[in-house]
Order: structure tokens, then sequence, then C-alpha cells
């Protein structure tokens, strides 16, 4: 298969997943003058579908910029990269939970747990594919891929902190989950100097 | 990430968007003999369904235009492009509300303020594309694109007079959203006018 | 906006329509014991989804066959080609009215009346592509153009027979929703006869 | 129709049945002290959704095996691929179903027909497509046609196993289920075996 086309199929999933979580939200049907109240209840389910969007944004880009370095696929590629959007899929379900439950400690553990999988998922996919070049250009430095490999794989650690700060503070931990997004989205210092060499040897 | 594969996604998620509300409306369940009635109880759910598919169809044609002129993509452009997304796929929300609670307030004022928002993020893409032709042709006339920004944001004007005017007659409110989306499809004279000139310098 | 562009986007619409009627369609939850004769109710909803599915084919297959001979396009076949998927999007809602209340007789004249919609938006946007070579090739032959004109427009007359003859017999408005696919899907002397000649003058 | 075309909307089909899966695990809405309960008693929607994700993955990864092979599409196997994607769309039902009923009979069975269909129209459209080289290269081997037709049925045998096995034990029938995506997707000796010869005479 070449390369094209699983851009082009991950594109679909990425496109439905960050699409379909708006249909989540149910309009309430309740009576008329209940219905502000129930609108307000709402809220809780908007901030986690926002940060869900914004969040499944990071990775669609991240996704791209990995596919824009491989130039061709092998059995396992396909399969490795089957396994992201297999993580990518679940993550409606965390954030409806979060959306139901924001103050309980499950719904907080598992969207991290499945915002970790997502991150262990493409760095396997990154290493696999980068490793001493094997479906990436020859002229890939070494040293970029291994940067890649470090930056995919550490919001894994603050998701984990994460968990753990959940039983102390559940806000702590939602303090951690819009940080990641916003560091990848916002430029700064530290993304910049990573990324200051050359990617080519 | 190249304008292309943008346009793609794009796409997509404007195909998900406008498709899916249809399953907003589901078929009644009741007792055969009530099923007249439940479903005359369905059409300001159609009517809002329908509204609905016509303003994303009319958001799609002018996300074309756009993408038309603009020749690259950065990671500001990207972003923008995303809040543009998100505010699109929230419109389904809006609609089912809207047929819901076809003669609530809030109905009204949340539509309004949903279609808004997609104009604002969309005007916000197109200056940051434009100003100084940063990501669009470097023959692009400045003018033209200042029209641009004013043809896509006047919209909001009128959606904020919509929300004031819903305390006074929500029958008014729905025209003025009628109104917007027909006078973008049926050729007009002013919209002749504003763009009889040359796009190239 | 180009061609292939219309088509990708509408292939996307037919795509998501034809695949999400099945999500309809749920899995009962009730005691074991009755789960099956549960699943036996089941029947004319999956009945319906078949029945639409392969009719939604057709009307894909004869979306492409009309944009094979389409060159280019215009603002209003824009309008007109997302009129024909606005009568798309429908389908699933009659399809799930059949299933719920396949005797009633309103699911069956709102099935027909969609299915016409269809056909007469179709054709529709076939009679302003075709007319004087509009925005088709200008070596097309008129006389071929008239007879898609034609074909695509005669299924509205067996589904208004359908809507009247239900108040007779609604099973004969169900042989006639299921003639009209499988005339167009099983070879047949009459589609020969009216496409012999060549599509070019 | 050419085949890229006959491919993307596959491919869309394919995603969006992927995709759409999770929707059917809803969070649940208990009182927050039953939530920890209500999750776990999810689990075996969660594994049949990441066992229907599985064998979608090497459905997709298998047709476009087969597409790789074809060069040319004609009427009959444009709707032989719709009849293979009829029968991928209705994976989801027995998937819900063996995720609310995991130990009943009825779900093992209607889960094992679903794939069969598969398997078996998959068959079908390969068979036809390759039977004399209707539509594939006139290079290619015969020998190998045939052995993708033995290849691709032969799950089918399986299957029905699964369900026979079920009146003795549901575990095994599952072992079976999970049991034929596995072979395909890991390397091992019958598959390499098969293919060893070159595809082309």
């Amino acid at each position: 298969m070449n390369k094209n086309r699983l851009e082009a199929f991950s594109d679909g999933v990425f496109a439905i997943v960050i699409t379909l979580m708006i249909f989540d939200i149910k309009a309430p049907i309740v009576p008329i003058n209940e219905l502000s109240s129930a609108l307000d209840s709402l809220l809780p389910k908007f901030l986690s579908f926002i940060l869900s969007f914004v969040i499944i944004g990071v990775y669609w880009i991240s996704h791209h910029n990995m596919l824009h370095f491989i130039e061709k696929t092998d059995r396992v590629s396909l399969w490795l990269n089957l396994l992201v959007l297999l993580t990518i899929c679940i993550i409606p379900f965390p954030t409806s939970l979060v959306g139901n439950y924001p103050t309980a400690k499950a719904s907080v553990i598992i969207y991290g747990l499945t915002l970790s999988s997502v991150n262990m998922a493409g760095t396997w996919f990154w290493y696999y594919c980068s490793k001493n070049n094997r479906l990436t250009s020859s002229k890939l430095n070494p040293a970029f891929s291994r940067k890649v490999v470090y930056l995919h794989s550490s919001p894994v650690v603050l998701y984990l902190l994460a968990i753990i700060l959940s039983f102390v503070s559940i806000k702590v931990s939602y303090a951690i989950y819009v940080f990641v997004p916003v560091f990848f989205i916002v430029p700064n210092a530290l993304l910049k100097r990573l990324f200051q060499n050359s990617y080519i040897d």
C-alpha cells in the first residue's frame, strides 16, 4: 500500500472522530422552563468536547509530520498505524465520560490512560519506521528521529502524573490535560531548540 | 502540510457534519394511531435541518473560494482552519435545539452565536492568510482581500441583530437566519458590484 | 470549483449515508430469554436497511455516470448538486420509518416521496448541466441527454404509483420500490435499447 | 468508473465503519457511586469493539491487496464491491450484540454469519474479477488467483465451525474469532508458502 492511501485513510478516521463528538451532546428534551438550567448542565460536556477536539487536532498534525518523513510502508507499519487509529477512535468515550462526570476520578484516569495510549502507539509507529531509516529517507538524521521519539512519548509522563495527582486534586489533572496541547500549539523556545538543527545528515 | 491535504480534510468534516444532522431526526416510536401526529411534531426539526444544511453549504463553498486564493499553509493557518472546523462541528447542536424548542429564545440565541462564531473564525482565517499576501498569491489585490473580510464578517452583524430582535419577535430572527444564506446563493447586484473588479493587481 | 472536488465531496456524503444507516438498528437490550424474539422483530429494519442501501448504490452509480459527461461546474450546478445530496441525506429517515412501521401507509408514502425527490433533484441537475451542453462536452449528443432526463425522472411515476397503490395494498407498493433498483442493476433489453446509439454526435 | 474512485469510496466506508463502532459504547449515566461497576460492565463491549476493529482492519488490507491486481472495473464488479461494503456495514450490529450479550449463542451465531458473509462476498468479487483475468492484468498467474480464492474463503469454514461449536462452548467460538485475524496479521509459514511463487506468469 502506498503512503498516500494510508494517509487518506487515516485522515478519514481523524475527520470522523473529530466531527462526531458533537453528536454526544444532545439537545435537552425538558419542559421549556427548565431549558435554561438543562443547557447550563451541558457546560462540562462542551468543555470536554473542545479539549478533545484540540487534542485530536494536535495528534492529526503530528501524524502528518511523521508521515512527511516516511517514504514507504510495510505490513508492520500498516498495523502500527491502525493501532494509532484504534487509540484515536477510543477518545470519544472518555470525552463523554469526562463530560458526564467531570468530578469523578474514574473519568480523569480513563481520559489520561486513553491519551497515553495514543502517544505510546504513535511513538511505537515512529520508532519502527525511523529505526535505521527502515521506512524513512536514508538521509534522515538519526538524532532527529530520536528527538521525535522523546517528544512524542513525553506527554505520557505528564498524563501519568495527572492520573496520580487526581487523587490529590482533579483540577491539577485537568490543568495538565490542557497544558499539553497548548505546549504543542503555541510556538515556544523548547520546541524551537529541539528542532533547530537540520533534519537531514 | 500542503493545501490539498488541508482541503481534503476540511471537505471530510463538512461532508460528515452536513450528512449526520439527519440522524438527529429519529423516526417516532409510538402506537401506530399516534404516528401521524408524531410525524407532524417533527416538522420544526426538518425545517431546522434544511436551514442548517443550506447554511453549511454556503460555508463550504465560501471555504473553497478562500482556499482557491491560498497557495501555501503554515502552523497558524492550520490551527485557524481547525478553529473554523470546530465552529462548523458545533452547528448540529443548535440545529437540534431549534428543532426541539423552535419558540425558545435560548434556541434562537445559541443558533445565532454559533453561526457568528463560524463567520468570525472564517474571517480571522482569511485575514491571517491574505494579510500582506502572507499565504496568498503575491499578485492578489489587497482591495479584494479586504472586501472578502467585510463580506465574510458582515453576517455577524445580522446574526447579532437577530439575537437582539428575538426579545421582540422570534419570527423576525428566523427571517434573518433564512435571509443570509439566500443572499449568498441567489445572484444579486450587491455581490456582483463587490467583485466586479479583477482579483489580481 | 473543479469537478473532481465536487465528486469527492459527493462521494463522501454517499459513503456516510450508506454506512450510517446500520447504526439505526440497535442491538436489543432485553432479558436474555427474550433476545430471540427481539431479534426477530428487527427483521423489517434489516430489510428496509438493505433496500435503501441498494437504492443509494444505484443513485451513487448514476451520479457518477452523470458527472462522467460533465466537464465543468458553475454556481448553479454546485447548488443543484447540493440539492441532490440533501435529498440523499434524508433517505435514512424514511428508511427508519419503514423499519419501525412497515405496515403504515405513512411510511410507504414518505419513503416514496423521498425517493421521488432524489430523482427530481437529479433530473434537474442533469437537465441544467446538459441543456445546450452548458457544462457537458460540446460533442455530447442532445438526444442522449434527453434520454437521460427521461430515464432519471421515470422512477418518479412509479413511486407516485406506489404511493397511490398503498391505499389498496402496501405489498404492491413495496414490490414497486424493490422493482426500480432491480431494473437498474440487472442488465435488460430496455436499458440496452435506450443507450444503443453513440453518446457523441 | 475508474478503479481509484472505487477504492476511495470503499476506503471511506471502511473508515466510517471502523470509527463509528466506538459510539455504540455510551458513557454510563448512573449515580456516581455506581460509576465504577457501570464501567466494569462495559468491558465486553470494549472487547467486542477491539475484535471487530482488528477484523475490519484485516478486511481493509485484503481489499487493497485485491484492488492492487485489478486494473479496471465493470458494472458487475461495481455491484459485487457494493455487496462487500454492505456486509462490512453490517458488522457494527453483531459487534454491539456480542457486547450486550457476550454469553448468548445468538450473538456468537450472528457474529459468525456476518463475518462469513463478508468473506463470501469478497471471494465472489475476487473470483469474478480474476476469472480469466477479466479485470486483472493479463499477466497475472491463474494459480495465484486461485490461491487468493482459497485463502479468502477459508475463514468461512472456521466461522461455521465456531457457530457449531457455540452449542458446546462459546469460549471456543470466541477463540476461533480471535484466531482468524491473528493468523492474517502475524507473519507465518503457511501464508509465506502460499505466496512464495511469483504473482506473474
